[in-house]
Protein backbone atom coordinates (compact mmCIF):
# COMPACT_ATOMS: atom_id res chain seq x y z
CA UNK A 1 0.00 0.00 0.00
CA UNK A 2 1.49 3.26 -0.99
CA UNK A 3 2.29 5.61 2.02
CA UNK A 4 2.09 9.33 1.64
CA UNK A 5 5.58 9.53 2.94
CA UNK A 6 6.69 7.39 -0.42
CA UNK A 7 5.26 8.72 -2.75
CA UNK A 8 4.23 12.54 -1.70
CA UNK A 9 3.78 13.99 -5.14
CA UNK A 10 1.39 10.85 -6.06
CA UNK A 11 -0.52 11.51 -2.95
CA UNK A 12 -0.48 15.62 -3.40
CA UNK A 13 -1.42 15.26 -6.65
CA UNK A 14 -4.51 12.46 -5.78
CA UNK A 15 -5.70 14.86 -3.28
CA UNK A 16 -5.34 18.05 -5.25
CA UNK A 17 -8.92 18.63 -6.60
CA UNK A 18 -8.21 21.93 -7.49
CA UNK A 19 -6.22 20.19 -10.29
CA UNK A 20 -9.04 18.41 -11.57
CA UNK A 21 -10.84 22.22 -11.97
CA UNK A 22 -7.81 23.68 -13.28
CA UNK A 23 -7.27 20.72 -15.34
CA UNK A 24 -3.54 21.04 -15.33
CA UNK A 25 -1.11 17.80 -15.46
CA UNK A 26 1.62 17.34 -13.06
CA UNK A 27 4.43 16.54 -15.57
CA UNK A 28 6.96 16.25 -12.87
CA UNK A 29 7.85 16.76 -9.75
CA UNK A 30 10.89 16.10 -7.14
CA UNK A 31 12.10 18.32 -4.07
CA UNK A 32 12.94 21.61 -4.92
CA UNK A 33 11.35 21.61 -8.64
CA UNK A 34 8.39 20.56 -10.37
CA UNK A 35 6.59 20.97 -13.93
CA UNK A 36 3.16 21.68 -14.68
CA UNK A 37 1.29 22.11 -17.98
CA UNK A 38 -2.33 23.85 -18.86
CA UNK A 39 -3.95 24.43 -21.37
CA UNK A 40 -6.45 27.37 -21.58
CA UNK A 41 -9.57 26.79 -22.18
CA UNK A 42 -12.32 28.60 -22.80
CA UNK A 43 -14.01 29.02 -19.96
CA UNK A 44 -10.52 30.33 -18.35
CA UNK A 45 -10.59 33.31 -20.72
CA UNK A 46 -11.82 37.09 -18.70
CA UNK A 47 -13.94 39.42 -20.13
CA UNK A 48 -10.95 40.89 -21.99
CA UNK A 49 -10.14 37.81 -24.28
CA UNK A 50 -7.30 36.10 -22.10
CA UNK A 51 -7.03 33.87 -19.80
CA UNK A 52 -7.85 35.21 -16.20
CA UNK A 53 -4.41 36.25 -14.41
CA UNK A 54 -5.70 34.47 -11.05
CA UNK A 55 -5.43 31.26 -13.08
CA UNK A 56 -2.05 31.94 -14.29
CA UNK A 57 -1.27 32.65 -10.82
CA UNK A 58 -2.54 29.20 -9.46
CA UNK A 59 -1.22 27.63 -12.30
CA UNK A 60 2.45 28.88 -11.10
CA UNK A 61 1.26 28.59 -7.43
CA UNK A 62 0.24 24.68 -7.78
CA UNK A 63 3.99 24.38 -9.49
CA UNK A 64 4.85 25.65 -6.61
CA UNK A 65 3.18 23.21 -4.42
CA UNK A 66 4.30 20.29 -6.24
CA UNK A 67 7.85 21.33 -5.62
CA UNK A 68 7.27 22.00 -2.25
CA UNK A 69 5.28 18.89 -1.06
CA UNK A 70 7.48 16.25 -3.17
CA UNK A 71 9.69 15.64 -0.28
CA UNK A 72 6.84 14.35 1.72
CA UNK A 73 6.06 17.10 4.17
CA UNK A 74 3.37 19.42 4.34
CA UNK A 75 4.49 23.08 2.84
CA UNK A 76 2.14 25.84 2.00
CA UNK A 77 2.58 29.73 0.60
CA UNK A 78 2.83 32.38 3.34
CA UNK A 79 3.32 34.98 0.25
CA UNK A 80 3.98 35.19 -3.72
CA UNK A 81 3.89 37.99 -5.97
CA UNK A 82 3.63 38.25 -9.92
CA UNK A 83 4.62 39.56 -13.30
CA UNK A 84 2.54 39.41 -15.80
CA UNK A 85 3.81 40.59 -19.62
CA UNK A 86 2.38 38.29 -21.99
CA UNK A 87 -1.37 37.19 -22.61
CA UNK A 88 -2.63 33.81 -22.42
CA UNK A 89 -4.86 33.41 -25.22
CA UNK A 90 -7.47 30.73 -25.90
CA UNK A 91 -6.01 26.67 -26.53
CA UNK A 92 -2.69 27.73 -25.76
CA UNK A 93 -0.63 25.29 -23.45
CA UNK A 94 1.10 26.79 -20.85
CA UNK A 95 4.03 25.36 -18.76
CA UNK A 96 5.33 26.32 -15.33
CA UNK A 97 8.51 25.68 -13.90
CA UNK A 98 8.87 25.79 -10.24
CA UNK A 99 12.35 25.78 -9.22
CA UNK A 100 13.46 26.45 -5.85
CA UNK A 101 16.21 29.34 -5.09
CA UNK A 102 16.66 29.06 -1.05
CA UNK A 103 15.79 27.29 1.82
CA UNK A 104 16.70 27.09 5.59
CA UNK A 105 14.86 25.59 8.05
CA UNK A 106 11.33 25.90 7.48
CA UNK A 107 11.58 28.31 4.93
CA UNK A 108 12.16 28.51 1.38
CA UNK A 109 11.45 30.98 -1.81
CA UNK A 110 10.81 29.78 -5.33
CA UNK A 111 10.87 31.40 -8.86
CA UNK A 112 8.44 30.28 -10.73
CA UNK A 113 7.75 31.24 -14.58
CA UNK A 114 5.53 30.49 -16.73
CA UNK A 115 5.69 30.38 -20.92
CA UNK A 116 3.45 29.52 -23.57
CA UNK A 117 3.60 27.17 -26.55
CA UNK A 118 4.05 30.52 -28.67
CA UNK A 119 7.06 30.50 -27.26
CA UNK A 120 6.39 33.28 -24.92
CA UNK A 121 7.10 34.39 -21.71
CA UNK A 122 3.75 34.91 -19.65
CA UNK A 123 4.73 35.38 -16.22
CA UNK A 124 7.10 35.11 -13.89
CA UNK A 125 6.20 34.52 -10.23
CA UNK A 126 8.18 34.35 -6.45
CA UNK A 127 6.85 32.76 -3.94
CA UNK A 128 7.61 32.09 -0.09
CA UNK A 129 6.42 28.93 1.17
CA UNK A 130 6.65 27.67 5.48
CA UNK A 131 7.58 23.67 5.85
CA UNK A 132 5.95 22.16 8.88
CA UNK A 133 9.22 20.63 9.57
CA UNK A 134 12.53 21.77 9.00
CA UNK A 135 14.61 20.33 6.34
CA UNK B 1 -29.52 47.91 -26.41
CA UNK B 2 -27.07 47.81 -23.55
CA UNK B 3 -23.79 49.42 -24.56
CA UNK B 4 -20.74 48.17 -23.43
CA UNK B 5 -19.82 51.74 -22.30
CA UNK B 6 -23.16 52.22 -20.22
CA UNK B 7 -22.89 48.98 -18.53
CA UNK B 8 -19.29 47.82 -18.03
CA UNK B 9 -19.49 46.15 -15.28
CA UNK B 10 -22.61 43.89 -16.02
CA UNK B 11 -20.74 43.64 -19.32
CA UNK B 12 -17.72 42.50 -18.02
CA UNK B 13 -19.67 40.33 -15.60
CA UNK B 14 -21.70 38.68 -18.84
CA UNK B 15 -17.93 38.22 -20.49
CA UNK B 16 -16.34 36.67 -17.70
CA UNK B 17 -16.61 32.92 -17.99
CA UNK B 18 -13.86 32.62 -15.25
CA UNK B 19 -16.71 33.86 -13.07
CA UNK B 20 -18.78 30.80 -13.77
CA UNK B 21 -16.03 28.39 -13.06
CA UNK B 22 -15.14 30.15 -9.75
CA UNK B 23 -18.65 30.54 -9.26
CA UNK B 24 -18.29 34.07 -7.48
CA UNK B 25 -21.21 36.58 -7.15
CA UNK B 26 -20.77 40.58 -8.11
CA UNK B 27 -22.35 42.04 -4.93
CA UNK B 28 -20.99 45.64 -5.89
CA UNK B 29 -19.10 47.57 -8.73
CA UNK B 30 -18.07 51.22 -8.84
CA UNK B 31 -14.96 53.47 -10.23
CA UNK B 32 -12.26 52.29 -7.65
CA UNK B 33 -14.58 49.90 -5.62
CA UNK B 34 -15.91 46.42 -5.83
CA UNK B 35 -16.91 43.55 -3.95
CA UNK B 36 -17.12 39.84 -4.91
CA UNK B 37 -18.06 36.89 -2.81
CA UNK B 38 -17.35 33.29 -3.26
CA UNK B 39 -18.33 30.09 -0.92
CA UNK B 40 -15.43 27.69 -1.13
CA UNK B 41 -16.42 24.41 -2.73
CA UNK B 42 -15.07 21.00 -2.24
CA UNK B 43 -13.48 21.37 -5.87
CA UNK B 44 -11.30 24.62 -4.29
CA UNK B 45 -9.48 22.71 -1.52
CA UNK B 46 -5.63 21.42 -1.98
CA UNK B 47 -4.13 18.75 -0.79
CA UNK B 48 -3.69 20.20 2.72
CA UNK B 49 -7.71 20.38 2.86
CA UNK B 50 -7.66 24.81 2.98
CA UNK B 51 -8.87 26.73 -0.21
CA UNK B 52 -6.19 26.96 -2.81
CA UNK B 53 -4.30 29.93 -2.52
CA UNK B 54 -4.28 30.29 -6.29
CA UNK B 55 -8.28 30.70 -6.13
CA UNK B 56 -7.99 33.34 -3.06
CA UNK B 57 -5.71 35.14 -5.53
CA UNK B 58 -8.35 34.83 -8.35
CA UNK B 59 -10.67 35.91 -6.32
CA UNK B 60 -8.89 38.67 -4.86
CA UNK B 61 -7.94 39.68 -8.47
CA UNK B 62 -11.50 39.37 -10.21
CA UNK B 63 -12.43 42.04 -7.19
CA UNK B 64 -9.78 44.70 -8.59
CA UNK B 65 -10.83 44.16 -12.53
CA UNK B 66 -14.03 44.71 -11.32
CA UNK B 67 -13.07 48.00 -9.70
CA UNK B 68 -11.13 48.77 -12.16
CA UNK B 69 -13.25 48.27 -15.50
CA UNK B 70 -16.49 49.71 -13.88
CA UNK B 71 -15.93 53.09 -15.47
CA UNK B 72 -16.35 51.02 -18.90
CA UNK B 73 -12.65 51.25 -19.80
CA UNK B 74 -10.64 48.32 -20.34
CA UNK B 75 -7.63 47.69 -17.71
CA UNK B 76 -5.76 44.60 -16.88
CA UNK B 77 -3.25 43.78 -14.36
CA UNK B 78 0.31 43.86 -14.73
CA UNK B 79 1.79 42.68 -11.67
CA UNK B 80 0.29 41.37 -8.13
CA UNK B 81 1.56 40.20 -4.56
CA UNK B 82 -0.46 38.79 -1.64
CA UNK B 83 0.14 37.26 1.66
CA UNK B 84 -1.86 34.81 2.94
CA UNK B 85 -3.10 34.75 6.47
CA UNK B 86 -5.36 32.61 7.66
CA UNK B 87 -7.14 29.40 5.54
CA UNK B 88 -10.08 29.67 3.74
CA UNK B 89 -11.95 26.18 4.77
CA UNK B 90 -14.56 24.40 2.71
CA UNK B 91 -17.93 25.85 3.13
CA UNK B 92 -16.81 28.97 4.08
CA UNK B 93 -18.24 32.19 2.21
CA UNK B 94 -14.82 34.88 1.40
CA UNK B 95 -15.41 38.59 0.54
CA UNK B 96 -12.96 40.07 -1.30
CA UNK B 97 -13.14 44.11 -1.05
CA UNK B 98 -11.37 45.84 -3.60
CA UNK B 99 -9.98 49.57 -2.93
CA UNK B 100 -8.21 51.77 -5.84
CA UNK B 101 -5.02 53.90 -3.55
CA UNK B 102 -3.78 55.52 -6.51
CA UNK B 103 -4.75 56.99 -9.79
CA UNK B 104 -2.83 58.81 -12.09
CA UNK B 105 -2.71 58.29 -15.94
CA UNK B 106 -3.08 55.04 -17.18
CA UNK B 107 -2.03 53.01 -13.96
CA UNK B 108 -3.35 52.58 -10.68
CA UNK B 109 -2.97 50.64 -7.84
CA UNK B 110 -5.44 48.52 -5.92
CA UNK B 111 -5.65 46.96 -2.12
CA UNK B 112 -7.74 44.20 -1.67
CA UNK B 113 -8.50 42.49 1.51
CA UNK B 114 -10.32 38.88 1.58
CA UNK B 115 -11.50 37.71 4.65
CA UNK B 116 -14.28 34.90 5.64
CA UNK B 117 -17.75 35.27 7.43
CA UNK B 118 -15.72 33.08 10.31
CA UNK B 119 -14.33 37.11 10.71
CA UNK B 120 -10.48 35.96 9.78
CA UNK B 121 -8.94 37.85 7.72
CA UNK B 122 -7.64 35.32 4.80
CA UNK B 123 -5.42 37.46 2.72
CA UNK B 124 -4.24 41.10 1.27
CA UNK B 125 -3.73 41.45 -1.94
CA UNK B 126 -1.83 44.85 -3.86
CA UNK B 127 -2.11 45.00 -7.74
CA UNK B 128 -1.17 47.36 -9.91
CA UNK B 129 -3.39 47.82 -13.23
CA UNK B 130 -2.76 49.58 -16.84
CA UNK B 131 -5.68 51.66 -18.57
CA UNK B 132 -5.81 51.67 -21.87
CA UNK B 133 -6.39 55.27 -21.96
CA UNK B 134 -5.41 57.82 -19.15
CA UNK B 135 -8.51 59.05 -16.85
CA UNK C 1 17.22 55.56 33.93
CA UNK C 2 15.05 54.95 31.18
CA UNK C 3 14.37 51.25 30.24
CA UNK C 4 14.01 49.75 26.71
CA UNK C 5 10.76 48.42 27.80
CA UNK C 6 9.76 52.08 28.83
CA UNK C 7 10.39 53.89 26.04
CA UNK C 8 11.24 51.45 22.84
CA UNK C 9 10.75 54.10 20.16
CA UNK C 10 13.21 55.93 21.79
CA UNK C 11 15.85 53.48 22.57
CA UNK C 12 14.92 51.67 18.95
CA UNK C 13 15.72 55.97 18.10
CA UNK C 14 18.98 56.28 19.61
CA UNK C 15 20.39 52.79 18.39
CA UNK C 16 19.33 53.79 15.30
CA UNK C 17 22.61 54.74 13.41
CA UNK C 18 20.76 54.23 9.64
CA UNK C 19 18.67 57.16 11.34
CA UNK C 20 21.73 59.48 11.24
CA UNK C 21 22.84 58.16 7.77
CA UNK C 22 19.36 59.27 6.10
CA UNK C 23 18.65 62.16 8.56
CA UNK C 24 15.22 61.12 8.97
CA UNK C 25 12.71 62.67 12.04
CA UNK C 26 10.99 60.44 13.74
CA UNK C 27 7.43 62.42 14.14
CA UNK C 28 5.49 59.68 16.32
CA UNK C 29 5.26 56.28 17.07
CA UNK C 30 3.05 54.27 18.98
CA UNK C 31 2.42 50.33 18.83
CA UNK C 32 0.71 49.68 14.88
CA UNK C 33 1.52 53.40 13.86
CA UNK C 34 4.40 55.35 12.94
CA UNK C 35 5.39 58.55 10.91
CA UNK C 36 8.61 59.59 9.93
CA UNK C 37 9.85 62.65 7.74
CA UNK C 38 12.54 63.13 5.35
CA UNK C 39 14.16 65.48 3.37
CA UNK C 40 15.66 64.89 -0.06
CA UNK C 41 19.44 65.73 -0.06
CA UNK C 42 21.48 66.51 -3.09
CA UNK C 43 23.44 62.91 -1.75
CA UNK C 44 20.17 60.51 -1.97
CA UNK C 45 19.36 61.78 -5.86
CA UNK C 46 20.87 58.89 -8.27
CA UNK C 47 21.56 59.47 -11.61
CA UNK C 48 18.44 60.29 -13.21
CA UNK C 49 18.32 63.59 -10.96
CA UNK C 50 15.63 62.29 -8.56
CA UNK C 51 15.76 60.27 -5.39
CA UNK C 52 17.23 56.84 -5.33
CA UNK C 53 14.28 54.61 -4.97
CA UNK C 54 16.41 52.24 -1.95
CA UNK C 55 16.07 55.13 -0.06
CA UNK C 56 12.76 56.08 -0.63
CA UNK C 57 12.39 52.21 0.61
CA UNK C 58 14.42 52.67 3.38
CA UNK C 59 12.18 55.50 4.76
CA UNK C 60 8.95 53.84 4.61
CA UNK C 61 10.65 50.50 5.95
CA UNK C 62 11.87 52.42 8.92
CA UNK C 63 8.22 53.83 9.54
CA UNK C 64 7.43 50.39 9.73
CA UNK C 65 10.28 49.28 11.68
CA UNK C 66 9.26 52.24 13.97
CA UNK C 67 5.74 51.09 14.43
CA UNK C 68 6.36 47.33 14.45
CA UNK C 69 8.85 47.91 17.66
CA UNK C 70 6.95 50.78 19.58
CA UNK C 71 5.56 47.99 22.13
CA UNK C 72 9.44 47.21 23.38
CA UNK C 73 9.34 43.81 21.87
CA UNK C 74 11.97 43.01 18.77
CA UNK C 75 10.50 42.90 15.23
CA UNK C 76 12.06 42.75 11.89
CA UNK C 77 11.54 42.81 8.48
CA UNK C 78 10.98 39.33 6.56
CA UNK C 79 10.00 40.78 2.76
CA UNK C 80 8.49 43.73 1.72
CA UNK C 81 7.17 45.69 -1.94
CA UNK C 82 6.92 48.72 -2.97
CA UNK C 83 5.00 50.33 -6.30
CA UNK C 84 7.16 53.64 -7.09
CA UNK C 85 4.86 56.17 -8.75
CA UNK C 86 6.17 59.78 -8.54
CA UNK C 87 10.06 61.09 -8.06
CA UNK C 88 11.69 62.46 -4.95
CA UNK C 89 12.92 65.72 -6.13
CA UNK C 90 15.90 67.68 -4.33
CA UNK C 91 14.34 69.44 -1.66
CA UNK C 92 11.27 67.51 -1.04
CA UNK C 93 9.96 66.82 2.01
CA UNK C 94 8.66 63.38 2.35
CA UNK C 95 6.27 62.12 4.74
CA UNK C 96 5.67 58.25 5.60
CA UNK C 97 2.82 56.73 7.37
CA UNK C 98 3.01 53.38 8.39
CA UNK C 99 -0.27 51.09 9.66
CA UNK C 100 -0.53 48.07 10.92
CA UNK C 101 -2.66 46.28 8.98
CA UNK C 102 -2.77 42.20 10.50
CA UNK C 103 -1.48 41.32 13.42
CA UNK C 104 -1.62 37.40 14.64
CA UNK C 105 0.70 35.40 16.66
CA UNK C 106 4.28 36.45 15.75
CA UNK C 107 3.60 37.99 12.20
CA UNK C 108 1.92 41.36 10.89
CA UNK C 109 1.28 43.23 7.89
CA UNK C 110 2.19 46.61 7.35
CA UNK C 111 0.92 49.54 4.65
CA UNK C 112 3.54 52.38 4.42
CA UNK C 113 2.46 55.37 2.39
CA UNK C 114 4.87 57.95 1.19
CA UNK C 115 3.54 61.60 -0.26
CA UNK C 116 5.87 64.35 -0.27
CA UNK C 117 5.03 68.29 0.49
CA UNK C 118 4.00 68.91 -3.01
CA UNK C 119 1.13 66.98 -2.55
CA UNK C 120 1.93 63.97 -4.74
CA UNK C 121 2.15 60.27 -3.63
CA UNK C 122 5.39 58.69 -3.94
CA UNK C 123 5.08 55.44 -3.03
CA UNK C 124 3.52 52.82 -1.75
CA UNK C 125 4.94 50.35 0.33
CA UNK C 126 3.93 46.83 2.09
CA UNK C 127 5.96 44.80 4.48
CA UNK C 128 5.30 41.83 7.07
CA UNK C 129 6.84 41.51 10.37
CA UNK C 130 8.31 38.64 12.60
CA UNK C 131 8.26 39.38 16.34
CA UNK C 132 10.06 37.59 18.60
CA UNK C 133 7.03 36.73 20.34
CA UNK C 134 3.80 36.59 19.99
CA UNK C 135 1.15 39.69 21.10
CA UNK D 1 34.98 63.38 -24.68
CA UNK D 2 33.65 60.92 -23.13
CA UNK D 3 29.46 60.41 -24.18
CA UNK D 4 27.01 58.92 -22.29
CA UNK D 5 26.37 57.00 -24.96
CA UNK D 6 30.20 55.04 -25.00
CA UNK D 7 30.60 55.30 -21.40
CA UNK D 8 26.88 54.85 -19.82
CA UNK D 9 27.63 52.83 -16.99
CA UNK D 10 30.40 55.09 -15.61
CA UNK D 11 28.37 58.23 -16.46
CA UNK D 12 25.73 56.37 -14.17
CA UNK D 13 28.34 56.17 -11.72
CA UNK D 14 29.80 59.68 -11.99
CA UNK D 15 26.31 61.29 -11.16
CA UNK D 16 25.00 58.54 -8.74
CA UNK D 17 25.78 60.89 -5.36
CA UNK D 18 23.76 57.65 -3.85
CA UNK D 19 26.23 55.69 -4.53
CA UNK D 20 28.90 57.65 -2.19
CA UNK D 21 26.58 57.83 0.56
CA UNK D 22 26.62 54.33 0.59
CA UNK D 23 30.04 53.15 -0.52
CA UNK D 24 29.05 50.86 -2.60
CA UNK D 25 31.49 49.74 -5.45
CA UNK D 26 30.35 49.20 -9.02
CA UNK D 27 32.35 45.83 -10.04
CA UNK D 28 31.14 45.29 -13.14
CA UNK D 29 27.77 46.26 -15.59
CA UNK D 30 27.03 45.57 -19.03
CA UNK D 31 23.53 45.60 -20.87
CA UNK D 32 21.37 43.26 -18.52
CA UNK D 33 23.84 42.79 -15.96
CA UNK D 34 25.49 44.37 -12.81
CA UNK D 35 27.53 43.44 -10.04
CA UNK D 36 28.12 45.79 -6.79
CA UNK D 37 29.49 45.72 -3.44
CA UNK D 38 28.85 47.13 -0.31
CA UNK D 39 30.34 46.44 3.22
CA UNK D 40 27.95 46.73 6.24
CA UNK D 41 29.77 49.93 8.10
CA UNK D 42 28.62 50.57 11.69
CA UNK D 43 26.48 53.23 10.57
CA UNK D 44 24.41 51.32 8.29
CA UNK D 45 23.26 49.09 11.34
CA UNK D 46 20.04 49.10 12.66
CA UNK D 47 18.39 48.62 16.13
CA UNK D 48 18.81 45.43 16.52
CA UNK D 49 22.58 45.13 15.58
CA UNK D 50 22.35 44.01 11.77
CA UNK D 51 22.24 46.06 8.51
CA UNK D 52 19.57 48.28 7.89
CA UNK D 53 17.26 45.99 5.06
CA UNK D 54 16.33 49.50 3.40
CA UNK D 55 20.18 49.44 2.68
CA UNK D 56 20.34 45.94 1.51
CA UNK D 57 17.32 46.92 -0.58
CA UNK D 58 18.98 49.84 -2.22
CA UNK D 59 22.36 47.88 -2.91
CA UNK D 60 20.31 45.66 -5.00
CA UNK D 61 18.33 48.52 -6.44
CA UNK D 62 21.53 50.42 -7.51
CA UNK D 63 22.68 46.99 -9.49
CA UNK D 64 19.23 46.98 -11.28
CA UNK D 65 19.71 50.34 -11.83
CA UNK D 66 23.49 49.48 -13.56
CA UNK D 67 22.05 47.14 -14.81
CA UNK D 68 19.51 48.51 -16.40
CA UNK D 69 21.24 51.93 -17.32
CA UNK D 70 24.39 50.53 -19.28
CA UNK D 71 22.84 49.99 -22.79
CA UNK D 72 23.06 54.01 -22.40
CA UNK D 73 19.44 54.48 -22.05
CA UNK D 74 17.50 55.87 -19.21
CA UNK D 75 15.32 53.45 -17.31
CA UNK D 76 13.84 53.61 -13.81
CA UNK D 77 12.26 51.26 -11.32
CA UNK D 78 8.56 51.04 -11.00
CA UNK D 79 7.98 48.21 -8.35
CA UNK D 80 10.13 45.70 -6.76
CA UNK D 81 9.67 43.22 -3.96
CA UNK D 82 12.31 41.87 -1.49
CA UNK D 83 12.62 38.76 1.20
CA UNK D 84 14.94 39.08 4.03
CA UNK D 85 16.78 35.83 4.77
CA UNK D 86 19.59 36.54 6.56
CA UNK D 87 20.80 39.15 8.60
CA UNK D 88 24.37 41.60 7.05
CA UNK D 89 26.31 42.58 10.66
CA UNK D 90 28.59 44.70 10.48
CA UNK D 91 32.14 44.47 8.20
CA UNK D 92 30.14 41.57 6.21
CA UNK D 93 30.85 42.38 2.22
CA UNK D 94 28.11 42.24 0.56
CA UNK D 95 27.63 41.39 -3.44
CA UNK D 96 24.57 42.19 -5.20
CA UNK D 97 24.04 40.31 -8.43
CA UNK D 98 21.36 41.68 -10.86
CA UNK D 99 20.39 39.75 -14.00
CA UNK D 100 17.53 41.09 -16.43
CA UNK D 101 15.22 37.95 -17.03
CA UNK D 102 12.73 39.70 -19.48
CA UNK D 103 12.56 42.32 -21.73
CA UNK D 104 10.17 43.99 -23.86
CA UNK D 105 9.48 47.34 -25.75
CA UNK D 106 9.98 49.54 -22.03
CA UNK D 107 9.30 46.29 -19.65
CA UNK D 108 12.06 44.53 -18.06
CA UNK D 109 11.92 42.10 -15.33
CA UNK D 110 15.39 41.75 -12.89
CA UNK D 111 16.21 39.25 -10.37
CA UNK D 112 19.09 40.39 -7.69
CA UNK D 113 20.95 37.96 -5.34
CA UNK D 114 22.38 39.49 -2.32
CA UNK D 115 24.99 37.47 -0.69
CA UNK D 116 27.77 38.10 2.05
CA UNK D 117 31.38 36.95 2.03
CA UNK D 118 30.41 34.91 4.90
CA UNK D 119 28.41 32.71 1.36
CA UNK D 120 24.92 33.05 3.11
CA UNK D 121 22.45 34.28 1.12
CA UNK D 122 21.24 37.67 2.22
CA UNK D 123 18.27 38.88 0.25
CA UNK D 124 16.44 37.81 -2.93
CA UNK D 125 15.30 41.08 -4.78
CA UNK D 126 12.67 41.41 -7.67
CA UNK D 127 12.69 44.57 -10.05
CA UNK D 128 10.70 45.70 -12.72
CA UNK D 129 11.89 48.64 -14.43
CA UNK D 130 10.59 51.08 -17.38
CA UNK D 131 13.07 52.53 -20.02
CA UNK D 132 12.59 55.14 -21.68
CA UNK D 133 12.78 54.23 -25.68
CA UNK D 134 11.80 50.52 -26.50
CA UNK D 135 14.42 48.07 -27.40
Amino acid sequence: MPSTIAQPAAAMDALDRARALLGYVLVSAEPGRAVVHMTVRDDMVNGLGVCHGGLIFTLADSAMAHASNSDGEAAFAVAASIDFVSPGVTGAVLTAVAVEQFRRGRTALYDVVVTSDSGDVIARFHGRTQHRSSA
